[in-house]
């Protein structure tokens, strides 16, 4: 059960922890203690429990952790448990990209409908989802049960289809485009900046050759 | 001129002036103060004046910051006035869709070549650019002058992709692989793990819900 008011950091760890658990369950690993995690992840092992404890903490003192137990408890965390119907609008190289990657399914994410503006777009088959008008956009968020957006358009556009978004109930937004987004606060964005992340490790190739 | 020990957070600002800058030139904007600029960006205005001051600090008491001025202030210091020479290894979905977006250049970020292991794929064309086999990739690196790999193999290629280009003096990689890397601190790993980012907006939603 999540509390509330957990700090952007322990947030951002939960994926990691879910994936290494998903790792040692793979290796057979039935059991672990939290200073062995601490040595699998590369973090303070007082940092775990601390994270853990934001949930309830999973571990038992001289025990360790029970990794399929540990998994499940963050599947329900993250909301893994839970099927979510998403569309995409922009039909460019990364929301193609986003439709094509089969991995998101298996975790419960299906990509339901991709949608662009651009008629010479409109209506191609795309692995064998067909683009749609975002005309019809409305109409098929309205008829299906739509509960996440996709931004993949231009920065330029990227406003407009949010508002539109949440005009039609949509509350959770995965941003591709590299433009910050106003929203109420019952709406739930996640940014992927692509540019950003290359402008940083441009920053770190400086910072360490010492040659800014 | 970077100064070290600059903290994470002010690493992963610095994009963002960087944008809001070039936006800001693009309105016309010559002049804006700490506090305008906090308001356009939503961020406090001593926040701001204290992540300047890591680099020096480019404003005037009393007069703000010179738009122009500071946005070559953001390209110096992230190193966009230089040009890097990246290769992709993986010609999957978001191997393509790096190739194809034509925007990292305009940053001075030329992806020169595009590698993969799979012989259905080796030799055919995307955008105009052959696939290159990954047993050319050593002879191709040598030749050419790449200080960048980005890696968008699957998890389990990872590690194996990284210590080639390690082997090969490439120092700067950009990390698509939902795997986390090992490697000297001389080698700066930036990662970009779409599954995470997907995951804490599923925990964002639930958590928002009450209904984890």
């Amino acid at each position: 059960m999540a509390e509330k008011y957990v700090s952007e950091a322990v947030i951002g760890r939960l994926p990691r922890y879910y994936r290494k658990l998903c790792e040692l369950e793979d290796r057979g690993i039935e059991r672990i203690s939290s200073l062995e995690l601490s040595r699998e992840m590369g973090l303070n092992a007082s940092q775990i429990r601390r994270d853990f404890n934001c949930f309830g903490g999973f571990g038992q003192q001289g025990y360790g952790y029970q990794v399929q137990k540990l998994k499940s408890e963050l599947v329900s965390i993250l909301g893994l448990n839970k099927t979510y119907n998403a569309v995409i609008v922009g039909a460019g190289n990364i929301g193609r990209a986003l439709l094509n990657y089969k991995g998101f399914s298996d975790q419960g994410f299906y990509i339901k409908a991709i949608f662009d503006i651009n008629p010479d777009v409109i209506g191609t088959s795309l692995e064998g989802v067909t683009v749609l008008s975002v005309f019809e956009f409305e109409e098929y968020v309205k008829a299906n049960n739509i509960n996440m957006g996709v931004i993949c358009t231009p920065a330029g556009t990227a406003q407009d289809v949010c508002d539109m978004f949440i005009r039609l109930g949509i509350t959770a937004v995965w941003n591709f485009a590299p433009r910050e987004l106003s929203c109420p606060p019952n709406v739930e964005v996640e940014n992927v900046n692509l540019s950003d992340s290359l402008y940083i490790l441009a920053y770190r190739m400086n910072e360490n050759n010492h040659e800014a």
